[in-house]
C-alpha cells in the first residue's frame, strides 16, 4: 500500500473533517495532532474511531513520515473514563465487548501502519498512549513528559501489545515495575529504558524535533517504507496474537468487581476537588 | 488457579513442615527464604524439591505477591556440587538423568508461578539462582549483591531458560560474557544489563525493599496476577520448549569428560583450603 | 560440528590460500583479518566468497574461539559498491539476484557458525559489517570505532539479521534511527544499545582485547561451543526466517529507480573528490 503515489486530500485548516484531531500534511509529513486539550488529550470513543480514520488516510497518503503528537500540555491523558459511564442496553457485557472490539481496531491500526510513525511526546502520556509507544518507530520526548500505565490501580491489565513490546525492550525486571506495579518513568527514565528514542530540553524541543523530522522526510520514500515493514513483519503475526489475548482479558477486567471499585473510586476523588 | 480464594495453611514459626526453608505469609505477602546459610544457600536435592513445594502452596495461597530472599550473607549459591557425589545404583548415566529431571521440574515450577514474584537478593547469587531471575517479575539487589554463572569454567551449560531470557534482556553481545565467559556482574552492572530492576545501599536494602513490597501487596490481587500470566503467557511455550533443550544438553554434558574433570577440579581446590 | 578434534591445516604465514584475508591459527584461537586496507576492507563479491569459505574451516578446526578484524584504519566498509558496476549478461535482474544469493549464503555462515565468534572492530564499520554484529557473540570495540549503516540513503534496506537482532537488542526506538535514518553510532552509543559489548581507549585497546581472548581460549572447548549453540538454537528458525525476508527485499530494491539513482549519486559525489 505504501508503494504507489496516490495522493490523498489534504484537508486545509478549518475544513477538517475531524471533530478531535488536527490532521495536516506539509513537506511530506502527516502530522496528526490530539485537540482535546481542555481533557488533556483524554481519548473517547469518537476519537479512537477519527485516530483509526486518520492512520489509514496517513497510510495511502503522499507522505515520507507520520508524526502523532498532542495539543496543549499533555501528550495524552490515555482512555477517556467517561467511556465506561455510558452504559448500553445490553448492560455492562455489552459494555465491555463493545470497548473491546474498539480496542483490538486502534491497536491493529498501529500494528498495520505502513510507514515511519513518530510520536513527538509534549508532556505527560498515560496509559493506552504510552503502551502504544511500542509500535512506533521514533519517540522524541521533551524532559517535561511522563510516562505512566496505572493498569492494577485501576483493577486492569496492560493493552497496546505492551505485555510484549515493553518486556522485549527493558526486560522483564523493568518492565513489571511499568506493567504490573504502576510506576511512573520520567522521560530520562524512559529513554535509558529504551522506550523513547531521545530526549531534548523543553525550551528548544520542537526546533531541535523539527528539524530531525525535516530531515527524514527527505528521504527515499519506498525504501523507508519497505524498510520499517520489513522491522515490523518479523513480528506482526505475534502482535495481532497479543492484541486479541489482551483485549480478551481486559473485557473480563471491564466487568469484574475489582475493576469497577477502582474506577467507582477514582471518579469519587475526582468529585471531592 | 491464582482467581480463587482459597487459603493456605500457614505454618506458624517453629512448626515449618520445610528443613531448608523458611516459609511464611503475613500482610498478603508470602516469603520463602532459603535456610542453609551455613552452606551459602547451597541447593541439594532436598532442597529443590521444598522449593517445588513451597511455591505451588504459594501460588494457591491467599498472597497477592511472593517473594524469595536468602537467611545469612549469601542469597545462594547454586547447586550444590555434592549433589554429583551420590552416585546410586544406575551409575553416572542414571545421576544426569534424574538431576536432569529435578532441574526441570523446578525451572518450570518458576515459568508456571501464577502471581507476581519478586526476588529480594541480599548478597552473592550463583549459578540457577542467577539464571532464574529471568524468570521473576521483580528483582531488588543490595548493593554488596553479586552475579556469576560460571558454567564453561565447570564445563556445564547455561540453564533456567538464560540461554533465551539473557539475550533477550541483555542483547547477546552482553549475555555472551555472562553465559559463556564467567564473568560476574556487580549488582549495578546487573541492573544496567537489566538483570535487576533496582540496587539499594546495603545500610536500607531491608526497610527499603519492605515499603515497596507493602505498597504492591495492597493492590488488587487478580488484577496483578492476570497482568503477570498474560506477560508471561506470550512466552510460555517458548519457555518450555527452552527448559527441555538446555536440560537435555546438560544430561550430555554432567556424563562428559570435561564436565567431570572440571568438578573434580572444584572439589581439590576446595580441598586444599 | 565442533565437537570432533578434527584439525584443520593451519596455512602459514606466507602461502595463504586466500587473497583478501589473513587467516591464521595460533593458541586456540582462530583469526580472520579482512585484508584490503587500501579499499578500507570493502567486501567484493571475492572477499564474501573468502569469508564463506574461512568461516567454514574455522568452524572445524581445532580452535576455541574464532576472531575476526580488519587490517588498517578500518574494520571494514561494507559492500564494496563497485559490485553493482559489473553488469552481467542477464542485465541489472540477474546481478540482484546473483548479489541475493551471495548475500544469503554470506549470512547464514554466521547463523551456523559452531564456535564462540569475537569481532575486533579495530575502527570504523559500515553496512554489513555492522548489521552482522548481531550474530557476533562478542564484540569488543576501540573508541575510535563507528557504526553506520546508511540504508536508506542509499535508496536499500537492512540485512545480516538486523530487522530483527537490532530492535530485539536495543528496542524499536533505538534500533529506527540506525536502521531507517542513518543514524552514526559511536562506539560508547553502540556499547549502551548492546551492540558492543566493550569499549577501550585505542592505546590499549589491542593489549587489553589479547588478554581477554588468551583467557577464553583456554576454556573447556565443546562446553563453549555447545553453550553458544544453545543460546542460537533458541532462535535459529527465525534467523533464517529473517535473512530470507531480507534478502528478498533487497533484490527488489537493487532494481529499483530510487536505489540506482542513489547508488550513481554516491559515484558521482566520489568522482568529484
Amino acid at each position: 500500500a505504501a508503494e504507489g503515489p496516490a495522493v490523498a486530500t489534504q484537508p486545509t485548516a478549518g475544513s477538517s473533517p475531524f471533530n478531535t484531531l488536527l490532521v495536516s500534511t506539509k513537506d511530506n509529513i502527516t502530522t496528526i495532532c490530539f485537540n482535546r486539550p481542555e481533557k488533556k488529550n483524554a481519548i473517547t470513543v469518537e476519537m479512537y474511531n477519527e485516530i483509526i480514520k486518520a492512520l489509514e488516510q496517513a497510510g495511502k497518503d503522499e507522505s515520507v513520515i507520520t508524526v502523532i503528537t498532542g495539543s496543549g500540555d499533555f501528550f495524552c491523558s490515555g482512555n477517556d473514563l467517561t467511556n465506561f459511564t455510558k452504559i448500553p442496553e445490553g448492560g455492562i457485557s455489552k459494555m465491555a465487548k463493545d470497548a473491546g472490539e474498539l480496542l483490538r481496531a486502534y491497536v491493529q491500526a498501529f500494528i498495520d501502519f505502513p510507514k515511519p510513525l513518530i510520536a513527538v511526546v509534549n508532556g505527560p502520556a498515560v496509559g493506552v498512549s504510552v503502551t502504544l509507544l511500542g509500535l512506533f518507530d521514533i519517540i522524541y520526548a521533551t524532559e517535561k513528559a511522563t510516562f505512566h500505565t496505572p493498569f492494577s490501580q485501576l483493577g486492569q491489565s496492560p493493552e497496546g501489545c505492551s505485555s510484549y513490546t515493553f518486556p522485549k525492550m527493558m526486560g522483564n525486571a523493568k518492565a513489571s515495575e511499568v506493567l504490573l506495579f504502576n510506576k511512573k518513568l520520567t522521560a530520562t527514565q524512559a529513554c535509558a529504558q529504551g522506550l523513547v528514542t531521545e530526549v531534548f530540553p523543553d525550551s528548544s524541543f520542537q526546533t531541535e524535533v523539527a528539524t530531525r523530522l525535516k530531515a527524514y522526510a527527505k528521504l527515499p520514500r519506498n525504501s523507508l517504507a519497505l524498510s520499517k515493514q520489513l522491522v515490523r513483519g518479523t513480528e506482526k503475526e505475534r502482535l495481532y496474537k497479543v492484541n486479541d489475548q489482551e483485549v480478551e482479558r481486559l473485557v473480563e477486567r471491564w466487568q469484574s468487581d475489582e475493576c469497577m471499585q477502582a474506577i467507582m473510586g477514582f471518579f469519587q476523588s475526582k468529585a471531592k476537588l
